[in-house]
C-alpha cells in the first residue's frame, strides 16, 4: 500500500530535469579516476566542481576536506540544517571518484564525453556514482519546493568521498576525526541499485569479510621425493587435508563457532528473497559456471547475500613451473577470505581460525597465520527498522510500486559508517544491475535518477516524523 | 659364511692399483658434464679416453655408440668373449659423463684437477660413475690373472653411457636398437653404493614412477566472492578435497587396485632391513624435518625403499601475488608424482588416477589429467635370485664380511635394462653416502674401489658357474 506520489515534486522534477542533466554531464567531463595518480587533479576539481552546485543548490555549508593531510584525495562535506530543532540528521553518503576506463577500446564513444541515447546518459560515473549522488540536491529542492519550507524537514549532511573506487583507505580515519561533525541518527548510502526497471528494491546488508594467508612449513628445504618420499610430511598434502575440512558435507563452514552470532533469516524475509524476480539458471550463465555449489538449505541469492563463507582464493607450493620435479616441497600457502554476515565479528572469525587450524595438522608441519587488518564488519538493518520503513514508502511512493529487498554480498565502507558513526544504514539507489558499473560504456537511466531525486524528496519528510527527536 | 679371499687376486690388485690410479686421474680430468652443451666435446673426448682404456686393457671389441644419430653424447660399448662356449653372458652398466661443479666456490679443490687426500680420491666424477666403472677392467684383468686364463669365465658386454646425469634421454632408444648386441644372462650395474665402509651391502631393488598434472576447472573466469563466493564452485577448494583424500587415516594411497601387484617385504627381507645399523633420527635431522610421517606399520627405510607413495609436488592457483584479491578462481593446478614398487605398472596406476578422480569432484568443476611419458617402472630382484646371490657371494669375500640388503627409493635407467634385456638386474657398487656425489668435493675412497674390483674378479667365475647354460 503506497501513498500517492507528490504533484508538486513530480512538477518540480519535471521542471528541473534538464538543468540536472546539463549539470550531471559536465561533471562527468571532469576524469576523476582516485585510481590513477596522474587523475589526483582532476579529483580535486570534482571535489571543487561539486561543492559548487552544492552551494548554488542552496547548502549554506560546504567544505572539502582534505585526507592523509592533504596528500590522499578530497571528500566534499556539506550540511543543510533544518530549521526544526526536534528533527533528526541525516548523513548521506557517495562518492564522486570513478573507476579506471580500461579498455578503452571497449567504449562506444569516449568516457569522459557523456551522450544521451535515447532515455539514458552513457559515461564514466554515470551510475557510479556521480548520477546518484546529483540527485540529492535536486531532490532536497523539490522537497522545499513541495512543501513550501525554507530549509529541509531533516538536517542532511552530505559525505562524498573521493577514493571509494580506490578502496577508501582513508575513509575510518576520515570519520573518525569528524565524527563530531558527522553525527547523525541515520545514514543513507546513494552508491547501490535497485533489482530491475520493474522491481524497485533496497539493499538491506553487506556482507563483511576477513582475510587471511596460511603458510605452512614442512622439510627445512625441497627434498628429493626418490630419497624421502613416503617417509616425510608433505606440507601441500597437509595444506589440502586441512583445506578439504573446511566445509562439512552439507556445505557449511567448520570453523567452531562460526554461525553462533549470524542472524537467521526469518521466514518473511525468506518470502520476500522468493519473491524477486531471480532466474538461477540465467544466473550461473553470468557466473559462467556449470553447476551451483554452497550450503545446503538455501538458494543461491541466499547463499550470497545472507550467509557466510570461507573461500579459497589461492594456493601455492611446490615446483610450479614446467616439467616436473619429483619432491617432497618445504613449503605451501593460502589466501583465504571470510564473507561474513550480521552480527559476526571478523575479530572472532580471526580466534576461530586460530584455534582449528593447528588441530587439523600432522606432525612435522608448522604454521603461522597472517591476518589482513582487522577485516570489515558486516551491517545489515533490519526489515522493520523505522528508517529503512521510511526509505521504503519514499521508494514506493516514487516508483508508485511494492518494494522489495536485496542484500549486497560484498563488502564496502558502509560498515565504516555504521561503526563508527554508531546509526543505522539504509540504502537509496536507482542503480540498474545492467549499467556496466566499472566497465566499459557505463550508462546511467535518466528517468531512474528522477525516481530517485522523488524518493528523497519524499524521504526527508517521512524521517522527520519517524525519527522525530 | 664367506670364502677366504684369493691371494693371486690381492697380489694383481696390490700390483697395478697405482696404475689404476693414474689411469683414473687422466680420465678424472676431462670435464666431461652432459648437461652442459659446451662440454659435448669432453664427453665425447672421456668416451674416446676410456674405449682406449679398455682396449688397453685387453678388450678385443671396443666400440663407441653414437645415440639420436650423433645428436646426442656417445656411449662407450666393449665386449670381451669367453672361451667358454657355455658361459654366460653379462652386461656392466655404467657412465662416463659427470655432474656439472656449480657452486664451485664451495669446491676445496678444482673439481677436474683430482687430488688424492689420505685413502680418498677427490674430484667430479671419482665416484659417480669414473672411478667405480674403471674398476671393471681392473677387476677383469685381476680374474684373468689369478685364474690364468686368456678369456673371461663369462662373456662381458660394458655398456657405459654418456647421458646419466641428463637423464638418459636416448638410453631406452640405444638399448632397443642395439638390443641384439647387448643379449645377456644378467646385467651387473656399478653406478651404487654400500650402506658405509663397515656395513656392504647390495643394492636389490629401484623404485619406479609415474607423473601426472591435473588440472580443475571451475567457473570459465574469476569471480568477484563478494557476488558469487558461497554459490558456485571453487576448484582450489575441490582440489583440496581430492587431494586430501590422496591418502587414508592409515598412510595409504586410495587409488584403486594400488597396491594389487605390490610385492610385500618377506620377513626375511625386513630382518635384514632392520639389522642395517640406521639411526632414524639422523636420518630425519638430515631431511631437516621435525617428524616422520607416512604408511602405518612400515619403518622409515621401509617407507622409502619399498612401499610405493603418491607425492604433491607443487600445487597452485588463484591468486598467489602480493595482497588479497577476493576471487573464486577459475582454475587450480596440481603436479603429483607416484613412486612404484615391483611389480607395480605405471600404465596402471594412470588408469587407476584417471578411475578415483571423477568421483570425487563436484559437480561444475572440469577436470584433465596429462601424465608425464609412460613412467618409468621399477625393479627389483629377489635375495634368492641365483644372480644376486652370485654378488653377495663376491662382495662377501672380497670385504671378508656378511653383506646385507638395500633398496633405491628412487627410479633410474636400471629398470630400462631390465626390460628392454629380459635380464634381472644386480647392482655391484662401492659408493659411500659421503662421497657428495652431485655436490661440491665429490671424492670417492680408494681402498673401496679395489674392493669393488677384487669383488668383480671374484663374481665372474661365480656366475658362471651358477648360470652355466
Amino acid at each position: 500500500m503506497t501513498t500517492a506520489p507528490d504533484p508538486a515534486v513530480r512538477a518540480y522534477l519535471a521542471d528541473n530535469a534538464k538543468g540536472y542533466l546539463d549539470d550531471l554531464v559536465e561533471w562527468l567531463r571532469i576524469p576523476s579516476i582516485s585510481g590513477d595518480p596522474a587523475h589526483a587533479p582532476d579529483v580535486r576539481r570534482s571535489a571543487e566542481w561539486f561543492g559548487g552546485a552544492l552551494r548554488d543548490a542552496g547548502f549554506p555549508i560546504v567544505e572539502v576536506w582534505e585526507t592523509d593531510g592533504g596528500a590522499g584525495l578530497p571528500a566534499v562535506f556539506a550540511e543543510w540544517p533544518s530549521n526544526d530543532p526536534r528533527a533528526p540528521t541525516v548523513v548521506v553518503y557517495g562518492h564522486h571518484d570513478v573507476q579506471p576506463i580500461d579498455p578503452i577500446e571497449l567504449w562506444d564513444s569516449p568516457p569522459f564525453e557523456p551522450i544521451v541515447v535515447g532515455d539514458q546518459l552513457r559515461g564514466r560515473g554515470a551510475a557510479d556514482d556521480k548520477g546518484q549522488i546529483l540527485f540529492h540536491p535536486l531532490g532536497l529542492r523539490a522537497h522545499l519546493a513541495a512543501t513550501g519550507r525554507t530549509g529541509p524537514a531533516v538536517t542532511i549532511k552530505l559525505l562524498v568521498e573521493g577514493e571509494e573506487e580506490s578502496g577508501s583507505p582513508h575513509f575510518a580515519t576520515l570519520l573518525r576525526d569528524r565524527r563530531d561533525r558527522l553525527s547523525c541518527d541515520v545514514v543513507v548510502v546513494t552508491d547501490t541499485g535497485i533489482w530491475n526497471r520493474d522491481t524497485p528494491s533496497i539493499c538491506t546488508a553487506m556482507r563483511g569479510m576477513a582475510l587471511c594467508e596460511i603458510h605452512f612449513r614442512g622439510p627445512a628445504g625441497d627434498l628429493h621425493s626418490g630419497s624421502f618420499g613416503g617417509a616425510v610430511p608433505n606440507p601441500l598434502t597437509a595444506m589440502a587435508g586441512v583445506l578439504a575440512q573446511l566445509h562439512d558435507e552439507r556445505g557449511r563452514v567448520t570453523l567452531p563457532g562460526f554461525y553462533d552470532r549470524v542472524i537467521d533469516l526469518t521466514d518473511r524475509e525468506r518470502e520476500l528473497i522468493e519473491r524477486l524476480p531471480f532466474d538461477e539458471s540465467e544466473w550461473l550463465a553470468n557466473a559462467r559456471s556449470t553447476a551451483g555449489a554452497g550450503e545446503e538449505g538455501y538458494s543461491a541469492l541466499e547463499r550470497v547475500w545472507t550467509r557466510p563463507t570461507a573461500e579459497i582464493n589461492g594456493m601455492w607450493g611446490g615446483h610450479t613451473g614446467a616439467g616436473s620435479k619429483t619432491i617432497v616441497p618445504s613449503e605451501a600457502h593460502a589466501k583465504l577470505s571470510f564473507r561474513l554476515v550480521a552480527d559476526q565479528d571478523p575479530g572472532e572469525v580471526q580466534a576461530a581460525v586460530r584455534a582449528w587450524l593447528p588441530a587439523r595438522l600432522p606432525a612435522g608441519i608448522e604454521w603461522d597465520l597472517e591476518f589482513e587488518s582487522g577485516g570489515v564488519r558486516p551491517c545489515m538493518t533490519p526489515l522493520d527498522h523505522p528508517a529503512l520503513q521510511a526509505v521504503t514508502r519514499a521508494v514506493g511512493r516514487a516508483f508508485e510500486s511494492e518494494v522489495l529487498y536485496t542484500r549486497e554480498g560484498g563488502s564496502g565502507p558502509e560498515a565504516d559508517l555504521a561503526d563508527v558513526l554508531e546509526a543505522p544504514v539504509v540504502f537509496l539507489g536507482v542503480g540498474l544491475p545492467d549499467d556496466q558499473i566499472h566497465a566499459p560504456n557505463e550508462k546511467v537511466d535518466i528517468p531512474l535518477l528522477l525516481r530517485g531525486a522523488e524518493a528523497a524528496a519524499y524521504l526527508w519528510p517521512d524521517l522527520a516524523q519517524t525519527l522525530r527527536r
